[in-house]
């Protein structure tokens, strides 16, 4: 070892060069440096320590006296002697510069070992034993003290893991597209034009105008007229290719889904269903191409949920055989209505429909709001709803109704008419079944958010994935920095949302496959859209918000797009129905099958129904089975589909028996339902995820090519077990898994998440988001990266 | 009964005469109006329904041939007789005029005893008796079928209960406030003032111009020179009171929070922390008027967490006397930092300190970085971060230096120094131990984030729980509607939340205590202080996003506070420590009760520390224990901090040993603690909540006022079996919990939550944040509402 002292006169360092000369301390510096280092030993401890370094090597009174003065608790050596002492350590090539990893016993005796034998050192298997006593004693770890002395801790030059799976990201997005690959690739191609360019820190004015532009863009395209065709007598259209098309809009700006979602889902959708050949005619074409651009207004101040009892009026005059809108309250005032604050010149008006003094229930009627200046009808009152947390590109606004007539043909007659006599006439009897069938845009509408929310979450998703794969945060001592991705905790954020996103759109092909053809079960086809759509929007948002906190600052970084599609989505919980108001109607069509008429506090004929309900039995569960750890089990599609059917099944039983019991001791129908209502939306989950699990499997045993059916098949794994592991509170209370299973459950989902890491991008990139839509420089490896991009938005910045 | 047809020539309607002539029918007209209007009821059943009509009241041919006509499933009564029959019904003011809830047979009978007997009628018991069979028939339940047939079905003149508890809201935010009521008064008044109101759609210019006016007010007021006293020769300040102001500016824009967290805490505080007399003098009067506004620049865009590894270089020149600072890559750039995009002209760098060609680690030096006009310095680059999710009034930018000159005195040399003849000093001779004391300030910042998000959380607690005690949405059949917080998942998003602010004041309040007193455990207070500030940040994040879904679109409008509260605070999650590395941090300290040296990699004293945990035996959990469930024993302090120190210590010891096993198996360190992150990231949860139970205890205990403590205690016991029952699957798999008390664990949360439901507005009172700075029209009744606010605010938006 080159022991020279440090070309400097600073008086720390006599000390250091007098443990430099003190041969027979030579091995012992490594661990004399250690020592300190840490400056955490205890007084104590370094006495220890001296006392076995001098017995074991027997060392000289010089060199003891040396060694007391380094391992003194009262007089530590100075900063700048450690420094140089480590200086030293670093000089010795001889011993550091070696891949090997070496304790720091062997790399002290290598230093012994390089240098002349001190006088008086003990023989060198001797000295090495007692070395590793004295290593023992300071209580350090294998080799990894020795790793934080070499010169260069960190080197960032690794590579990436290599892929695990062997699926091609192409055509597992194929398969993903399907049924309608050819329109999503128009829709993305559309999207990839250059007036489709993201913005922010405009005034709401502009930001709204940006979007209308946008709209048209898309109404030109043909867009508008495959979404509302006015051919169909049956005013029907082909659910699933709109939801194609709205699915692969939600990878870009999501108020322009929501404005393209009101123009064509909601206000073209009840023309279409609701309406009558002389308003498809009418109004259709000029709505498609966006000449004519409306509101959909449901929604009142003191009515959001509860549609049923909303308090405006149309009542006819059959003199001049019109109707006479009416806002009677100022919690009848129409809220929240998307289009309404600027732009819409022609409303459909939710209202109660009174005819020769008698109210018939809600019906909707189109209502001019503004005349072609963009001024308000007399009598009506418009007010934009300012600021929102997002979606500010959306003009929602809201209206007041003074007396605003309407001729005869305004009203959306196909499900109750007033006739030219001036009589009410229906070809639905029952009121009830009538209120439903007139809310049937809202199926659609939720089945729209369900595939926007998702594909929002696919969006974050793989802005946070292909970020986390890149992006390094400590590491191992004296190896490279490892990307955060390689975390436990980060793969558990993103990983088994990536498999619930694959999760969810089977289960959303399923659905809309259901709606659009000739269903039997409609109206459990109607409730799982609302059970969906709680279900994905509640994803989206933990999606959202999982991929914000894991890119740290930078997803909450505007540019970065995470933060966008975060707040946009946010109201996705809350419109087109609350989510415990749309858990509540899926569980009780669950509970009863009978969704409508025990929807809305309408629950009368729920005896009936739980009667059969509470007499159902479950089969015993197998403690053969509930023991059951093995990898096989576990991964087994039939073992997780009988937890996720068991449970539903369970749950359901459970709270009919419970709401039975309060109901038989008098209780109100209402007040027992909301007495059991964390049950009741327990079994709403239930049913949800049983359904999407199932709809998952199929989708897995559809799929013929093998690579992509093993890829399916780890993604369905891991969504289900975490899917149990999430609610494993409820699988062991209920004897369905025992302790072991349930630690073997989680252990799993462990590995499941490690197995999938190499293959996380391939995954992210098969949902095939165009990088112009992805757009956040943070999605892009070094290089490919926009940094240009980033230093131009700053400056625009600072010219503001 | 008057059975007069309605003046009407409707064709529909003589059907409807026919039936109301049939007298025999009479007593039926209530459930043949209830058998249609769900339009439910199979073909099988109505067929069934009407044969037991015929047989049970033995109708004559004419009516049974009416009866036919009215349930004939092929041919359905028309829409408008319907309605009319529903019509008959209310005008038989003998009958349905009444406050009685009747059952359809009752409500049947009575029409029929109103009316003249019909012909072959059978008698009166015997009519009842049949009447309740059909009606069993029917299927319907008890009184409420009959109460959907009442004209006015709502009535909104319900009055709220009445409170439960007695406790004076005023008396418990006395209680608080402690120790530093007077204090907290004084912010409050002073963010009253005019000068301090919300503003939304700002230019970024503009808003944060206003930011900027408002930090202004605050330091003309003497805040300043109470966060940043100059006079204090050890560099301190009294943080409980510093703490106290921050806390209550929480209440107002959280831009402004942060901004003066920067200038006062971070920027300030680091010149008293790490500057010695010269930098006090020279600095903290300046700073504490405003006059200089600064920043803290230590996040570099490649280390975000770890902050050890930063690269930007502080390089000594013995020549001149300067250090020279300098941004060795574009990944050393200064990034995220609070001021610099616009205000700050002088910055505490964080930087490897270079002295006589060796690193000493990092250090920080005053730097400035921009003159006088606002125009950066000669060298330095800045960019501004643009748009962000939240925080907009704070201007983060970048910072690039290039060879920066600055004189020796401007390092902050407490606890590192170069001398005048160029030596590198330090009283800490240790690297490690001198690096965690240089990051001392941020102690003291994550402190700031936990005060500053329980404050928020508080913030939309209050505007959430006042709307939802007063909105009204649903209820049972012909009852008012009921306010949503009397639904039980509204409860249950709200009030464990109440009860967790309440935990964390308390929490808040001891941890400060001990940050501020001569603190025997300084790293345990240090690494508990990072899990703090996690477990608030993580629940600010929850607790502002339940208020925005508790509130609907409400919530979602800009105007009514929650949506800017809760994209403000996103971020909390992420500045000042990430929360997983922060979790991390106090697991470390709790695992090996040696936080610092565990932090960072720097693993290897693990060993000796895993030694100790991993032979902690634990005690066996008691059966009897384990199934109980009485009331009494859910709700005793000593059984729930008995669970979660339960918990804690298993989990300590379940990990050391897993961590052991892989070390011995040979498993790098850093890989063994990230192979258990999870497992990790439980312990740091589990440390920290028993510490806030513990501390919400010790606070019960020391409530003298009876009453204020009977509501301390209620909020405690719903604090902690919420956080029980959060973790039930672990409490289950461990044997700590049997089923049955799980089950009753949650049935008691559910319990304690409608027991607390009368007092949820008085709990959140006792928060007492100012009306103005909840400013929310919806926090408040109508009548106080500001609605004109509401219509002056969208005006304004209008007119953009």
């Amino acid at each position: 070892m080159s022991a020279s002292t440090p070309g400097t006169s600073h008086p720390d360092l006599e000390a250091l060069q007098a443990l430099l000369d003190a041969r027979q301390l030579l091995p012992l510096l490594p661990m004399i440096y250690v020592a300190w280092a840490d400056g955490e030993l205890h007084e104590r401890e370094l006495l220890e320590l001296r006392e076995r370094m001098t017995k074991m090597l027997g060392l000289s009174s010089e060199d003891q006296e040396v060694l007391a003065s380094w391992l003194d608790p009262e007089n530590p050596p100075g900063p700048v002697a450690l420094r140089y002492l480590l200086r030293a350590l670093h000089r010795d090539g001889g011993a550091l510069a070696t891949d090997e990893r070496l304790s720091l016993a062997e790399l002290g005796m290598r230093m012994a070992l390089a240098a002349p034998p001190a006088e008086g050192s003990p023989a060198n298997e001797e000295l090495r034993t007692s070395l590793r006593e004295i290593e023992k004693a300071l209580g350090v770890v294998g080799t990894e003290a020795t790793e934080q002395l070499r010169p260069e801790a960190r080197d960032t030059s690794a590579t990436l893991p290599a892929r695990n799976l062997d699926f091609d990201p192409k055509k597992l997005g194929e398969l993903l597209d399907a049924p309608h690959r050819a329109t999503r690739e128009m829709v993305r191609e559309l999207l990839a034009g250059d007036q489709f360019e993201y913005t922010d820190g405009l005034p709401l004015k502009d930001y709204r105008e940006l979007v209308v532009t946008w709209l048209k863009a898309l109404a030109d395209s043909g867009i508008g007229d495959r979404c509302v065709p006015d051919k169909r007598a049956d005013g029907t259209r082909d659910m699933s290719e709109f939801l194609a098309i709205f699915e692969t809009l939600g990878h870009f700006d999501l108020s322009l889904l929501v404005k393209f979602g009101v123009q064509f889902g909601l206000f073209g959708g009840s023309i279409m269903f609701m309406g009558t050949e002389h308003h498809h005619r009418t109004y259709l074409p000029r709505l498609a191409s966006l000449e004519l651009q409306g509101c959909y207004a449901m929604t009142e101040m003191g009515r959001g949920s509860n549609v049923r009892d909303l308090e405006t009026t149309a009542t006819y005059d059959p003199d001049s055989k019109s109707f006479i809108i009416h806002t009677p309250t100022e919690t009848a005032r129409k809220e929240w209505i998307g289009g309404a604050g600027t732009y819409a010149t022609l409303a459909t008006v939710y209202a109660q429909l009174i005819v020769e003094g008698v109210n018939h229930g809600v019906h909707a009627l189109l209502v001019p709001i503004r005349d072609a200046k963009g001024q308000p009808m007399p009598g009506v009152r418009i007010e934009d709803q300012g600021l929102k947390m997002g979606l500010n590109g959306v003009d929602n606004g809201r209206i007041w109704f003074d007396q605003v007539r309407v001729p005869r043909e305004n009203l959306l007659n196909r499900y109750g008419n007033v006739s030219e006599e001036g009589h009410y006439e229906s070809p639905i009897p029952s009121p009830n079944k009538r209120f439903f069938t007139m809310l049937g845009t809202l199926v659609a509408g939720r089945l729209g958010v369900s595939a926007g929310g998702l594909s929002a979450a696919k969006s974050a998703l793989t802005i946070a994935t292909r970020y986390s794969d890149q992006r390094r945060q400590f590491g191992p001592a004296g190896a490279p920095e490892i990307p955060v991705l390689d975390y436990r905790m980060q793969q558990r954020a993103l990983l088994p949302r990536i498999a619930t996103a694959y999760a969810l759109t089977f289960a959303l092909r399923e659905l809309t496959r259901r709606y659009n053809s000739v269903d039997p079960d409609r109206r459990q086809t109607e409730a799982l859209a609302a059970g969906l759509k709680a279900y994905a929007s509640n994803f989206a948002l933990g999606a959202t918000q999982a991929a914000r906190e894991a890119c740290g600052g930078q997803g909450y970084l505007w540019l970065n797009r995470i933060a966008a599609i975060r707040t946009d989505v946010d109201v996705f919980a809350t419109f087109e129905g609350a989510n415990v108001v749309m858990l509540q109607q899926v569980a009780k069509a669950r509970i009863g099958e009978y969704a409508h008429e025990l929807n809305d506090g309408n629950f009368f004929t729920m005896a009936r129904v739980l009667t059969r309900q509470a007499t159902r039995t479950l089969s015993e569960t197998n403690p053969v089975v509930t023991r059951n750890t093995d990898t096989e089990h576990l991964d087994d599609a039939d073992f997780q589909l009988d937890a996720l059917s068991y449970r539903e099944s369970d749950l359901v039983s459970g709270v009919a028996r419970r709401i039975k019991s309060r109901i038989d001791k008098g209780m109100d129908s209402f007040e027992a339902f909301n007495d059991c209502q964390d049950h009741v939306i327990a079994v709403a989950n239930a049913n949800v995820e049983r359904f999407v699990l199932e709809c998952f499997i199929e989708a897995e045993k559809n799929t013929t090519d093998a690579a992509l059916r093993r890829a399916l098949s780890q993604l369905r794994k891991l969504f289900a077990l975490s899917i149990i592991e999430k609610d494993m509170a409820w699988f062991l209370e209920n004897g369905y898994v025992q302790g072991n299973k349930a630690a073997a459950i989680r252990d799993r989902v462990n590995t499941l998440c490690a197995e999938l890491r190499p293959d996380a991008v391939a995954f992210v990139d098969a949902f095939q988001i165009p990088d112009t839509l992805l757009s956040a420089p943070i999605a892009f490896s070094e290089g490919k990266a926009p940094a240009d991009a980033q230093v131009e938005h700053a400056r625009g910045i600072a010219r503001d």
